[in-house]
């Protein structure tokens, strides 16, 4: 198969920095879609894999999964997209459209396992896939997403992982009108699921540690903040809530949250605590609750998303950075110092 | 409030033996129907109410909640019931019913909190409510069911909590014809399981500890049985239920029976593990999976579990003790020396 050597992000190690180097990307087949990526947003799965924290990385590593380019060149057979149209890709490029959850359009549940934009099996090279923390990408225009054209497209770069990883549970869980929801961690995911919860209808109370959050989070959307440390302002809450969309990846207390249900209540966990999380059981018994997962989302929900947020006007809050930033950016990640989710300027790339 | 002096068998205190006392029951109401108890199963709830495992038990305590007796006496304004009639008493005796959950028939998460049969506090008399091991009970209509005639009514005793508390949660999890559901510890609740599962129409896998309980398993219904300490027959399994009823009141990890789960199935917990279970983030985020509880049934429901059992021909496998037996049924629940419920002749606490 012809490839093309193009410039990326990555690292050949877990203790090694990001630093330039070269990945092929193979020739358009007739089904794929050539992109230049114009916008690559930084997600904490992407520092995860970096650094093998999750234990099965391969490298060399380029990460990126929530990607926005526009097309260079299009395969003999592609119907959805022409050259020039902008597009993104999320965290799937593959997956193997056979088995009921394929058929059902919950790609990220596929049986086999579905190709992840990075650190998957690459069915055409060999290697492993390579993110967007790179000159261009080539996927299966099946994994391809049409952007809004009224959105600001450094912005929408996040809408790829963070806006699919909260609109899809709350949208499962039918969030709406008369609905009082809370978003716990005003995060990456956190910031996207305030905005996207009030966008849909609902009653959005936002829970945080830390009371220098307040204004911040009315300003997305909130309806109501608690001081989630306050047992006052947690008990005001009580049997309130109709569905929590807990984005916090650290260590919590979820039993805390679950008294907040009313009952037939779901709390739904998109961050993903390393330790595994104490329940009790009369706090699932009394009131018929469910804690919850949620993943990502399938691709033609991925769609609608993006056209619910461009109808909306919804994009992510971004700090901007040049690539040669991305360890710094790391960094400040890990401190929870960014509002709310980095975005690599890929023609920084360009000039590396 | 005119009051008769009634036979029961209770306790003092938490370290007491139960044994033969006597307490108040009101003249019935014009609501309320006077019922001479004939059965009264004995739910591992007794043992904990008894003994203060809960800590909040008031003294003298009578247990009993599984309760099959004849109505022979009826207020002015009942219109349900006539005196001869058999009926039923399950967990709950009155609540509010002007919450939007009474409203809703999920009298169990009443706002206010429901009045159980035993250990509440009791609005007409101001003591404690006393439960079934005792000659008779008076109780407000709306809270009393009907006996279909078919079935035997010591068998029948049970259905009153066991029945109820395995029914409710399979209901509302949608289990039926094409669903494959797994049911989790073969002992009072979990035996309930098997059969009305199967009588739903479901493919029923029951999980044990022990291979002594496959023959056993497959007699009351299973379509399948795991040994759930064999990692190859529990693999078997994996992605494989839609829906699993976890009836263990003992420790266990629900992490490995979360993973047999179809995506979006549910873990229903309706045992109550003293201590809280530690779930994985994982273990719900890969198939947006949900760890749920689920606590006995509202009353309308209780009915429908009745008329089901009814019409499939299900009771509870009894072994049937006389009331001076209780302190040693007690010993024996604790070993789970019994297939599968000890139920009270009440007929022996005439002749104490």
């Amino acid at each position: 198969m012809n490839t093309t050597i193009v410039k990326a992000y990555g690292t050949e190690a877990a203790e090694a920095p990001l630093n330039q180097m070269t990945i092929p990307r193979r020739e358009a087949t007739p089904h794929d879609v050539e992109i230049e990526i114009l916008y690559c947003g930084v997600c904490h799965s992407d520092l995860h894999t970096a650094r093998n924290e999750w234990h099965f990385t391969a490298y060399p590593c380029v990460p990126g999964h929530e990607i926005v380019g526009r097309i260079k060149r299009v395969g003999d057979h592609v119907i959805k997209f022409k050259v020039g149209d902008v597009v993104g890709v999320g965290c799937m490029v593959d997956s193997c459209r056979e088995c009921e959850y394929c058929k059902e359009g919950l790609e990220q549940f596929c049986v086999e396992g579905n190709i992840q934009t990075y650190n998957s099996p690459d069915k055409h090279l060999g290697s492993q896939t390579f993110g967007g923390y790179s000159e261009k990408i080539v996927v299966d225009e099946s994994f391809v997403l049409r952007i809004p054209g009224n959105l600001d497209l450094a912005a929408t770069a996040p809408l790829l992982c963070a806006g699919i990883t909260t609109y899809s549970p709350l949208r499962h869980w039918n969030v709406g009108p008369g609905k009082k929801v809370g978003i716990v961690g005003i995060g990456g995911l956190g910031h996207m699921g305030i905005k996207i919860a009030k966008a849909m209808g609902a009653h959005v109370v936002a829970f945080t540690t830390s009371e220098s959050k307040f204004a911040e989070a009315m300003r997305l959307g909130a309806d109501e903040v608690v001081l989630s440390k306050d047992p006052a302002q947690m008990e005001a809450q009580r049997g309130k809530l109709h569905f929590i969309l807990d984005a916090v990846s650290a260590d919590h207390d979820v039993n805390a949250f679950l008294s907040l249900l009313r009952v037939d209540g779901s709390l739904a966990l998109v961050g993903a605590p390393e330790q595994p999380l104490p329940v009790a059981a009369f706090s699932l018994i009394l009131g018929r609750k469910s804690f919850s997962g949620s993943l990502i989302g399938g691709i033609a929900e991925t769609q609608e998303m993006l056209d619910f947020c461009g109808k909306h006007g919804i994009t992510a809050d971004v700090e901007m950075i040049g690539i040669s930033q991305i360890n710094e950016a790391y960094e400040r990640l890990l401190k929870g110092d960014v509002k709310y989710r980095f975005v690599i300027d890929m023609s920084s790339l360009k000039n590396e």
